[in-house]
């Protein structure tokens, strides 16, 4: 903190606090002053606050929680002031600057934390390792679901179900389950459509364990595969380990992107591929590093990133194969275990 | 918007998009204009958006969302733009105000669609009544599993379950089920914790059934309950019912909210009433109005709103009843059904 020039730091994100403090809450403000950290909260979070985060001191909001911190800012925080342009909506800082008053200078803080969260550490490794092996185990269980008549909704509630008999807190997103055309929504939410013979199955699934996120994605076809879906399968696999290959401390966001969307150029598929590669992985499903075109972001070891591209075909149905991949010393290391063999059901 | 001397509105948040088009994706913007409405949206979500938002035309996105919308502004938003500080963040609209270029007056236009969503028609009430039928059985079911030795998160993970074989597309938010002085936290998460003989139950749940909410709490006690318990358990219901037989058309939030105060206070409770009534319920858990002190909004029918005084007595435990209730042309409706006797387990 001093280090940029700032008196104090506005944290604004809860998974940002947790990260620092401990603390659970979904509502507040970890303020980061020279004479301690403290935690403004309301009333629903104050005892919580007190007991996870150890060495923290704990202030109940009155009245907003915006004026509360702007005007414990005005008493103790300083000049400098560093806030979250990218978490704080236009109406909690007007209202945040309003309340610390005059003769403060704010400082755009944005990412700050999200840059230390980046790199995990033995510990957070350790339980994103379990949690990839939780989700890679639920989707063995999900397969034997996937039988001709059965709805999407039915398969989603069971994944859910099983990732919590597991031990996970849940879902660490709403799962996808897409049969047949659906399965050109890369985001579909699942319907009460019924599986049918000759479609494919699209199952994106992830957990929260112990905090820690997993995120995994295969695709399934119902009967016998024709030879068009064989091989844009193929082409998807061949692109996601050409991309998971490129994963290694020095290697840009954007490099480990162009590995996939190479291989399916060689397809001539990378117009059905609409997305990014991946997205980094953590306390938060979606964190830094964004593996895109354009993002010359070097990895290095301790970030964990999703490696999925996909391909999308409307009226027909997609293809998307996904794991997270932790980047070690030296190369990386495949979290998820599941095989990418295209099962026929 | 005419009226309100706007050229251009844009809708920055999904269950606002959602409500004037249909869109279920999450990322992207509506912008209205002068010429018709838009989606912009990242190729995730293009075609998805074309099918569900029947007369919007849908564009993808180019490089940043914010980018793209501001640079489609330029062109066609005319004079006057009407943009959402409550969910755009600081970086978000300086990257939008930089991209629609020079000569646009930026009006703040929060709250606009959350206005039309406050006053709900027949089919959303219907569907209201219905979600709220779902969580009232699920607490049902889940009254049986509460037996000594459970754990929260298995009650917690049995709830979501039962949710979702019973339509629901999840739960609205991460269920609390919490256990003797656990229930001391009004927002405790579920952990291994098990159940004993003489401690209080929290049970707090929601489900989206067809994109609308539902939320319930009740609370138990694991044997004979002792005589402070009970009284604390006829204040908090005295208190909740004195607060719905308060909603009705004309009267405040904060009219509202002093009737369960009032009630509390009699009791020399109302220093452990730590949060807020209520709020307002629908395509959100938590949208507007807010049932609070200070809130002179008047409700008016269609709207709905949750009662949901506790009391949370650290080191002890805690005591909730909630129920949802719709404004109806004269008094109110009660959604969510379940006995609120106390229930001994």
């Amino acid at each position: 903190m001093g280090a940029e020039g700032l008196s104090s730091v506005v944290v604004t994100h809860p998974a940002n606090w947790f990260y620092l403090t401990g603390f659970t809450g979904e509502s507040g403000a970890l303020v980061l002053t020279p004479s301690g950290a403290k935690i403004i909260t309301d009333g629903r979070f104050t005892v919580q606050a007190r007991q996870e985060a150890a060495g923290v001191k704990v202030l109940r909001q009155r009245g907003s929680l915006w004026s509360s911190v702007g005007d414990f800012l005005k008493k103790t925080g300083g000049s400098h002031i560093g806030y979250d342009s990218a978490r704080l909506t236009v109406a909690q800082f007007k209202a945040l600057r309003r309340a610390a008053g005059h003769g403060k200078r704010w400082r755009d803080a944005a990412g700050w934390v999200e840059r230390q969260r980046m790199r995990k550490d033995a510990e957070e490794l350790a339980q994103m390792r379990k949690a990839a092996a939780l989700v890679s185990e639920v989707v063995g269980s999900a397969v034997k679901l996937l039988k001709p008549g059965i709805r999407e909704f039915e398969v989603s509630a069971e994944v859910e179900y099983q990732m919590r008999q597991r031990g996970a807190s849940g879902p660490a997103f709403e799962t996808i389950v897409a049969f047949g055309e659906r399965a050109a929504f890369p985001h579909a939410r699942p319907t009460a459509k019924q599986l049918r013979k000759n479609e494919l199955v699209v199952l994106d699934l992830g957990a929260i364990l112990g905090h820690y996120c997993s995120d995994i994605t295969r695709t399934f076809f119902c009967g016998r595969a024709p030879a068009r879906i064989r091989r844009w399968y193929r082409a998807v696999r061949e692109a996601q380990e050409a991309s998971v290959a490129a994963v290694k401390p020095g290697a840009t966001c954007d490099e480990v992107d162009g590995a996939a969307r190479g291989v399916l150029s060689r397809y001539r598929l990378s117009e059905y591929f609409v997305h990014s590669t991946g997205h980094g992985l953590g306390l938060e499903v979606h964190e830094d590093p964004r593996v895109a075109k354009g993002q010359y972001q070097r990895l290095d070891h301790g970030n964990v990133v999703t490696i999925e591209p996909g391909v999308y075909v409307e009226g027909v149905g997609g293809i998307r194969v996904e794991d997270d991949v932790a980047v070690q010393q030296s190369g990386s290391e495949v979290l998820t275990r599941f095989t990418r063999d295209l099962i026929e059901l």
